[in-house]
């Protein structure tokens, strides 16, 4: 079998809860890991049809000595909803899953969302642990206890925090990523690039600058390790986003509202992110915070990255707006965004007047001139 | 109108957060505590169709300076579901409660735990306010953070433990309260009286020999408070119950394999509990714990209540059992159940015979000997 690597691991300390992030190779092909975090005699494994062909009938092999239960659901977005949800509850009871069952998320982001949000509520919480399987699950969505699945009129409007009792990145799995998937992922790492600035935002630009040549993997490796540390540090500061972890929203007031629009059917998360990402660039310009060679500079990186940064024509803004306005971050009716004064400085703006976001929609769309 | 009275105030002191238990005279006709708590400018009421008549309109009319939306769902434990959880996130997001809003749950212990659930869930959690108007939630379902809905295989298989920020309990609601729901509510107080012994159960058994006399609700507002502070304690000393509170379960392994039975439709909760009781002490006495007079006082008690201490002779038994074993409190396939010794000396059995269960259910049925 391919062999099994541990590179690193990385804890996150809560006041309530420590767990680790484990950087390894083949960690999804081996029970070495899991076994050290699962509770009892009963494992059930949720994962979707992309990724169950490719791990899962070995890792329940690896964990013969449990029961082991598994429910393959649909890819995409669309699928975190309310039905999802139920099927899993409903499985784990027809197959008498208890307290001392440990759940496992195999997969990306919107199987972690949803079955966190199973794993949290599911006998008033169960053990869980991630294993990311995408580039975006891996830096971004497994790590810090966000859980949720969408309503129909938004996104992540319900959920919870809850923290899985430990988190799997095997780079390896990232070879059998659809190359849509891996580009979409790469929108994360931007933000956290623009997030942090200096050193780090000068790495992903040398990344995406040489993505073609030999290091990449290596290189890749580092980013995901960089851009969880920086998702960490947020998280151990302020758990449940009370201030400053909403910064880690760079981008998504927009990029929810854009899913939502289209019912989670046209954009990858990271696709959508990757437009707002420009258009926060293009409102703290308008708004005199940011220099537009930042503007410039985020839309190239955006490009590299095989991203596009713009919104397409024939999205309609005042129901764009409207989506917008049923973000989480609003507060008495006030959209509240994430602007940029540089990389590297970043701030959340309570206010901000509805011409000023109407006219920074109008720049963001595909052709527009800043 | 009614003259508001604040009589006492109990604190729940948790080690993230701190919240009052008002015991008052007219609380809910007046927005004195309320605006004590409400956060922001939005306000959202669930209540059920039983409830809304006598209080919702005035409430409503109290509350005039926030935003005050409301949903009145049908009454019962079988409305205690995923489409009464989803009816209320709808509503919440189409009258565009974002994290400043404060849920109200006004009603029963179905009312209290599915609103509960829903404020966990909404947004990742915003804050709620608990006006329990039922005996049954006054001393036990609003108090402690426990929230859930039922699944159709199971009772609270989906839930939460989730704190409000305080709770209103008004005596003066009771007024209003059918016998039914009445009489349900003391087989709660009852399980309180045998889990503590002593002063409180001689002050239950004394309240239930004279309960036609004049200083009847007198009386039972302290009982009321003391079951709240047995709770409290409890509560206090194992949040998430990873151990001690599991003995609130007294009488509960049974009473929701019955609700289950019966889709929920046959019993109340309170109800199916009293038979709960009786088995719990009838298992206790077979397994050579209990001695033969606890069982026939605790009878004596449920009886005096005007409450069916007895399973019905139609229940089918071996269907019950299997019920049992979906409870939350099975780990490892086996059965654990709160026992006793005497009044005050509960305890949590482990691994109980399938053979002394199957012996004490015969013994529970109607008609059946000790």
């Amino acid at each position: 079998m391919a062999k099994f690597e541990l590179l690193k691991t990385l804890n996150i300390e809560l006041p309530n809860q420590t767990y680790p992030i484990y950087f390894c190779v083949n960690g999804v092909r081996t029970s070495e890991l899991l076994k050290r975090h699962i509770v009892g005699d009963k494992v059930f494994i949720v994962t979707d049809q992309n990724v169950a062909p490719h791990y899962l009938e070995k890792l329940i092999l690896e964990l013969d000595s449990y029961q082991c239960n598994s429910l393959i659901l649909p890819g995409g977005e669309t699928h975190k909803n309310q039905q999802s949800l139920f099927l899993i509850y409903e499985e784990l009871i027809k197959k008498h899953h208890s307290r001392d069952t440990t759940i496992i998320a195999l997969g990306g982001g919107v199987i972690g969302d949803l079955t966190g949000f199973a794993a949290s509520t599911y006998l008033r919480g169960v053990p869980f642990i991630q294993i990311p399987t995408t580039l975006l699950a891996q830096v971004d969505a497994s790590v810090g206890g966000k859980t949720a699945i969408n309503h129909p009129l938004g996104k992540n409007m319900i959920g919870s925090f809850y923290h899985p009792t430990a988190v799997i990145i095997d780079f390896n799995t990232l070879k059998t990523l659809p190359e849509r998937d891996f580009t979409a992922g790469m929108a994360e790492i931007i933000k956290y690039a623009f997030l942090e600035g200096g050193v780090f935002l000068s790495q992903v630009e040398d990344y995406l600058a040489h993505k073609n040549d030999l290091d990449h993997a290596k290189n890749l490796g580092e980013l995901i390790q960089l851009s969880c540390a920086v998702k960490i540090d947020y998280v151990i500061e302020d758990e449940k986003e009370k201030g400053s972890r909403a910064l880690l929203n760079l981008g998504h007031t927009l990029g929810h509202a854009l899913e939502s629009y289209t019912n989670y059917q046209r954009w990858l998360h990271g696709e959508a992110v990757a437009i707002g990402l420009y258009f926060s660039a293009v409102l703290s310009h308008i708004l005199g915070y940011l220099p537009s060679k930042y503007v410039r500079s985020l839309e190239l990186l955006i490009q590299q990255a095989n991203l596009v940064s713009r919104i397409p024509k024939d999205i309609d803004l005042k129901s764009l707006y409207r989506l917008m306005l049923s973000d989480k971050k609003v507060l008495n009716q006030q959209l509240r965004f994430i602007l940029m004064k540089e990389p590297g400085q970043c701030f959340i703006e309570s206010s901000v007047a509805k011409e000023k976001v109407e006219v920074a929609l109008i720049k963001s769309i595909e052709g527009e001139e800043l």
